[in-house]
């Protein structure tokens, strides 16, 4: 018996801003599970700007070449399961790559991280209550020092990472003011997250908002983006600010551009700190414990961008990376 | 009674590196110290690289003009006082300004710190027993998160601040390798300050020879340039670096640049600080006291390099904004 199963590689790496014709759908055949592997379907893959680093040769996980089918993570049920960790029937987290089923086994198996069954719907695993929350929950609990009333800024403020950082700091009396691109994404950030501004850097004159916004200085710059976003919120840093580096997606696609100025970082006494959210697994449970009860309690906001079907991936990836999604990008299958 | 003295004027902003002409010696008379006034002889004028920027409206302090009498420390002895403070005949470091004597008021009375009569050679409390001493001390002590077996690197390594950080740090028990500019400096930096390697900027690859010298990467960069060897470092810093950032030397003269991808402390999960000395001014004594005991039991180099003379002083700071200085740059009068 062999599985036949839907997957979409890379057929060559992107040039800047990755095109549709950049990956290709196929048909693949595998053997059934042996021993030591499991049978997974896949019910929804999240799309990471990550991947695109990873596609340039230049993250710090593997490289993703032209052959390779493309990798990230899934949430997935398990068919059949011939590992001991897992059983049929049940949800988790996996490396599962752009497939509509997977054989997962070694690593695949062992870093796989299940999905509770009041965790509704289940998808919030690859957000807020996954990699995106993990990462907004490490770089605003761990790293930015906050305090009441300290003015935060995030760039990338509506998508997950972003708006989770955002909340959690409103949740911790911080003033937030979120940076995002486009009208519809500030409206969300503001009704939905609840930030006290956001910026639209599309419109107008940042640094002039950034001054409007943060009269007395930033206080925190959580950064998602790099590029001359960071450079301008750098350029208002509060006497003894911290930076989180988080997220580089100004340049996933193209040359490692400069950063800003040291003489900013001295000037403002600043800490600057680089988060890498793979150090941080061990606190998974703890991140999905405190942003759970948030969640349940109403009082943190998400939302979902999903594509449907697995030929839909290559577009809504491309739409990611132009900055084009409403909030945590998924392709349901 | 008037007080005849010499002083030495900008009279134009430098454009770049500083010359001699854009510097003027002239005469000038004071009246005698009215109530509240000091009237100082200035034994030895501190030439320090912020000063550039300060000409360049560019640094924390106050800029200095075309047509101001050039900003700066000097070690004073009291001539004649009126202000309770100052005795005739003490020694006191004190912002005296580019002159062979001066009236000291105000802020410059209040800010002046005594010099003990066992520091020996006075011009020590303008060096490692003074503002560079404390910028090294701070940067090292409080910023860098030191452990036994790091390997630090330190850029300026010939200089008071440089020298000073590398030797704490060997004291500490740190792995140290300086960087500096030219053989002979080179040379002291091994000979004298007993520093693990240091490497010649000037001579060969110094992304070569920091791979050859740390093998483990960098732990903990101070920086005292700015610049390509800023970036240079930042491409080799080891998981966990630490940053300190102290002085920007490479872009005094010009334009501020920008700095290194940010992408680059992601990948060592670093932490980069900007040091300010003011900050840490309350904590000159135990500072001295730390240095000063690694003096007395010969367990740290100094070096100075002294010019003679009020009207060396623009060619001697013009050597030290050119690298040509070996040590400390004082004028002595």
């Amino acid at each position: 018996m062999t599985l036949t199963l839907q997957q979409i590689q890379l057929v060559r790496t992107p040039e800047g801003l990755p095109l549709e014709s950049d990956f290709a759908l196929h048909t693949a055949t595998l053997p059934a599970p042996a021993d030591g592997q499991v049978h997974v379907r896949v019910l929804a893959l999240s799309l990471d700007p990550y991947l695109r680093s990873a596609m340039a040769g230049r993250h710090l996980s593997a490289p993703i070449l032209p052959g390779d089918v493309v990798r990230g993570e899934g949430l997935v049920e398990v068919i059949t399961s011939r590992h001991p960790r897992m059983q049929a029937g049940e949800r988790w987290v996996a490396a599962c790559g752009w497939r509509s089923e997977a054989l997962l086994d070694g690593d695949a198996v062992a870093q796989a991280r299940p999905v509770a069954r009041e965790i509704d719907p289940p998808t919030l695993a690859l957000g807020v209550l996954g990699m995106p929350g993990l990462t907004a929950w490490a770089g605003f609990k761990l790293l930015a020092d906050a305090k009441p009333g300290d003015t935060l800024v995030v760039s990338a403020a509506s998508g997950p990472v972003g708006a989770t950082v955002g909340q959690l700091a409103r949740l911790a009396g911080c003033r937030v003011v979120g940076i995002a691109g486009g009208p519809e994404k500030c409206a969300w950030v503001m009704n939905e997250a609840k930030f006290d501004a956001c910026i639209d850097h599309r419109a107008g004159d940042l640094r002039a908002a950034l001054k409007q916004h943060c009269p007395k200085g930033i206080d925190i710059y959580f950064d998602n983006v790099g590029g001359d976003v960071l450079q301008a919120a750098c350029e208002q840093l509060a006497l003894g600010a911290r930076i989180v580096l988080c997220g580089l997606i100004a340049q996933y696609g193209g040359a490692a551009p400069a950063g800003p100025n040291p003489g900013l970082f001295i000037r403002a006494r600043a800490t600057v700190r680089g988060l890498v959210v793979y150090d941080h697994w061990a606190r998974l449970a703890e991140a999905q414990a405190e942003i759970g009860a948030h969640l349940r309690a109403g009082r943190l906001a998400v939302r979902e961008d999903a594509s449907r079907g697995l030929a839909s991936a290559p577009a809504a990836f491309g739409r990611l990376m132009r900055g084009l999604n409403q909030g945590k990008a998924l392709v349901v299958l």
